[in-house]
């Protein structure tokens, strides 16, 4: 099975868990059958692989989430970068020429697309799986896969279909419809837009031929910035005559909001909390390193992380974006190819950071313009090069870095150190990047292989 | 006027703004006339002051307080500091031994005792300051401040006066009676009790003597570990015969819990905090340096400090203790005689923590047996002295400090660094202080001049 998963979204729906660089489907949320908690993207990730251990997955994602997708999944992974973010039709077209031309997936191979975002039992990626025969008859040039709704809820799109067998040709589509509108389309049998379509490689390769002048991955890849920004329902299914639809049974769910997390959650705490014998429905997921005490607290939704806390009625933290769209929020928290980077403190002119890296890992070569660093080792070995110069790290050691020098760290072993930024003018973009020293361990953070 | 203002408790009641080192008097919770955060000892202070620019104020604190109190008042403040923490008469006979010895003033003048935590309208000291003349008339041994109570308040204690004279001789004491008890006894002209106390000196020592063996102050400290825990009610006031109260009209509270911290807030938020158009009657206090958004909140009283976070409903808000008691809180946070300590992660064999210190201060000359500690200058110019050589030091440089190492700080102009504790066994108490080395400016955390 060829598929690609969509990896977007800018995320300040799920704030304070999700920013600008830490999308929804990394935030760990819901726990596994061993109890261990995992985001979306590695849940969807296991269920696919669990159904079709063969299936040849392509993260296809902006240059913001490539290095949190590669340290929350296998290194082996493939991932397909956008230069730049543009809308689905762009994303999809640049992962399936990337398909073609650095994969080697032949034109007339089946390609599922997928949402790399919904909550979903097992048994829906074999369901996923059956598009790919039902693309192999060539009976519709696109296939989608549609949920028969659980009820009639507003904030979904539907997919009207000729008929109600298993699989039917597609009437037409429509888009967030009012509750009573939904109920009706119901009653006709139509079912809520899984995000899912399937096609020949060949097909959609036509189709972007047709509307955008490239010659293969490569060349895409460079004139990304460019392209026009076009959703692929507007630009391909929207135009589309030849349609089918396959109906799918099981629970599904769009995990896009406060509630829906809430709803979703099996536990009522996740974190350092404590709730007391007066607290009535109420949930709360703490990141920070510090207790929360619930007293007496009726349905309510809390969360808190270093990017802030967000305490809520239930009946109101749907509503969390245009207040966190007023903040002056700085991001204290990414994940790197290398592991995770949070912000303990910053004020003017300087900023500390805790760098935790993973065994094996290391920086890309880098220098700073306009501020000096230092490393103030706490925990594992590894070694740093300033300057072509090597030296192996260990806890309490310091190095300090003069803006200009190059550097990097190769964590040999599970490493922590506390970074100290000192500068008149501190910016997270007075980064520059050198070809990458293989020293240590292969570091690919963003950037696909051939590019 | 003579006035001892004790400073104790340890202060559970109003986590996480209060811990073990922090209690509520030295909380910034209220707002002056200026629109300046006071905490509760400042605001005594000022209040003092401004009825008697020459009151000669002792604060009569534990070691664990004497540095907040520094901070926060003025560096000429008197302050008598209690070897290790007993009840209030050990410490009340200790501050005045230290008014006789010390200070200088004579067994025949008034000694006017006060809790350092009321909160009280400028002229309830005016009324304190007429106790003076009133102990000179020696009509009584013993002369209290009744408050005319507002309520029934079951959390106080009441004096019950033989007549309703502006003075009175008190006929008993009640302690937190019943609503219904507390009722029948201000229908009988019973007052509340302030904890305000005036004697003459010799009065109380000559009660001392006769119960504590002690030639004088430095005898008494030094035996301070060897005295009996017991209360100046329990020990002086319920024994004596002699002893009027006088009536107090005006505004009074104890804002010893979360529900009067409330009450007595005059603004809804105070620090980073957003309240969208749904919440009602909801106030929150956010010491942390990341926003709060509250959404839909109702009846909500909520604090966030680097301790922790409370998110309470105002009806259960005052029973925090024993869930706070049975957490495992590390201090984050202490006001130090130099400025503030503020711990930014901790984690197994180190420790970041944020040094911030006023102009002009300097840390004791100390070791550590167990760790190593850096120091990275963020901010500001100072000097460092390791094993008595001293250095100048600004932003960007860096300081290693190895195990047994003497080293201090002189903080020339204000002056932020971040140092990290690296050892296997990280401990509060592995600090050996030396001979202060007076290079800078004069330090005394703790430690009364004679001691």
């Amino acid at each position: 099975m060829n598929m690609i998963l969509l990896s977007g979204g800018s995320g300040k729906r799920l704030w304070p868990l999700s920013n600008d660089v830490r999308s929804k489907q990394f935030i760990h949320l819901f726990k596994n059958e061993d109890g261990i908690y995992e985001s979306m993207i590695q849940r969807v990730y296991r269920q696919i692989m669990s159904v079709d251990k063969n299936a040849k997955i392509t993260i296809a994602t902006s240059k913001s989430q490539a290095s949190a997708v590669k340290n929350q999944l296998h290194d082996t992974l493939s991932i397909c970068v956008e230069p730049c973010r543009k809308d689905t039709f762009p994303a999809i077209v640049l992962a399936a020429s990337y398909l073609k031309d650095i994969m080697g997936v032949m034109e007339d191979e089946c390609i599922i697309v997928c949402p790399v975002d919904p909550y979903v039992e097992d048994n829906y990626y074999e369901a996923v799986k059956l598009l790919e025969s039902l693309v192999a008859k060539k009976t519709a040039n696109l296939t989608l896969m549609g949920i028969e709704p659980a009820c009639p809820n507003e904030k979904y799109g539907y997919i009207l279909p000729e008929d109600l067998g298993q699989v039917s040709r597609v009437k037409k589509f429509k888009e967030k419809p009012t509750a009573q509108l939904a109920e009706s389309y119901i009653k006709q049998g139509a079912l809520w837009n899984s995000g899912v379509f399937a096609f020949r490689l060949g097909y959609l390769l036509d189709k972007a031929h047709n509307m955008i002048e490239f010659s293969d991955y490569q060349d895409l890849y460079q004139k990304y910035e460019t392209l026009e920004s076009i959703s692929f329902d507007y630009a391909v299914v929207e135009k589309e005559k030849s349609i089918q639809v396959m109906r799918y049974a099981g629970a599904w769910r769009d995990v896009g909001n406060w509630s829906m997390v809430a709803e979703t959650m099996k536990e009522l705490i996740k974190g350092n909390v404590v709730l007391d014998e007066k607290c009535v429905d109420t949930q709360v997921i703490n990141e920070l390193n510090l207790p929360i005490l619930c007293m007496g607290c009726k349905d309510m939704f809390i969360a808190a992380s270093s990017d802030g806390i967000l305490i809520s009625n239930k009946t109101c933290c749907d509503n969390v974006k245009p207040f966190v769209e007023k903040m002056d929020t700085d991001i204290t928290f990414a994940e790197k190819s290398w592991g995770t980077y949070s912000v303990l403190d910053t004020q003017p002119g300087s900023m500390t950071v805790k760098i935790e890296m993973q065994k094996e890992k290391q920086m890309k070569y880098h220098s700073h313009e306009c501020r000096n660093e230092i490393w103030n080792i706490l925990f594992g070995k590894g070694r740093v090069i300033i300057d072509d110069k090597e030296q192996t790290v260990r806890p309490g050691d310091v190095i300090t870095i003069p803006s200009g020098c190059r550097h990097t760290i190769i964590a040999d072993e599970e490493l922590t150190l506390i970074e100290i930024q000192v500068g008149s003018n501190i910016k997270r973009n007075d980064k520059k990047v050198y070809g990458q020293k293989e020293i240590g361990y292969g570091s690919s953070e963003g950037i696909p292989a051939l590019v």
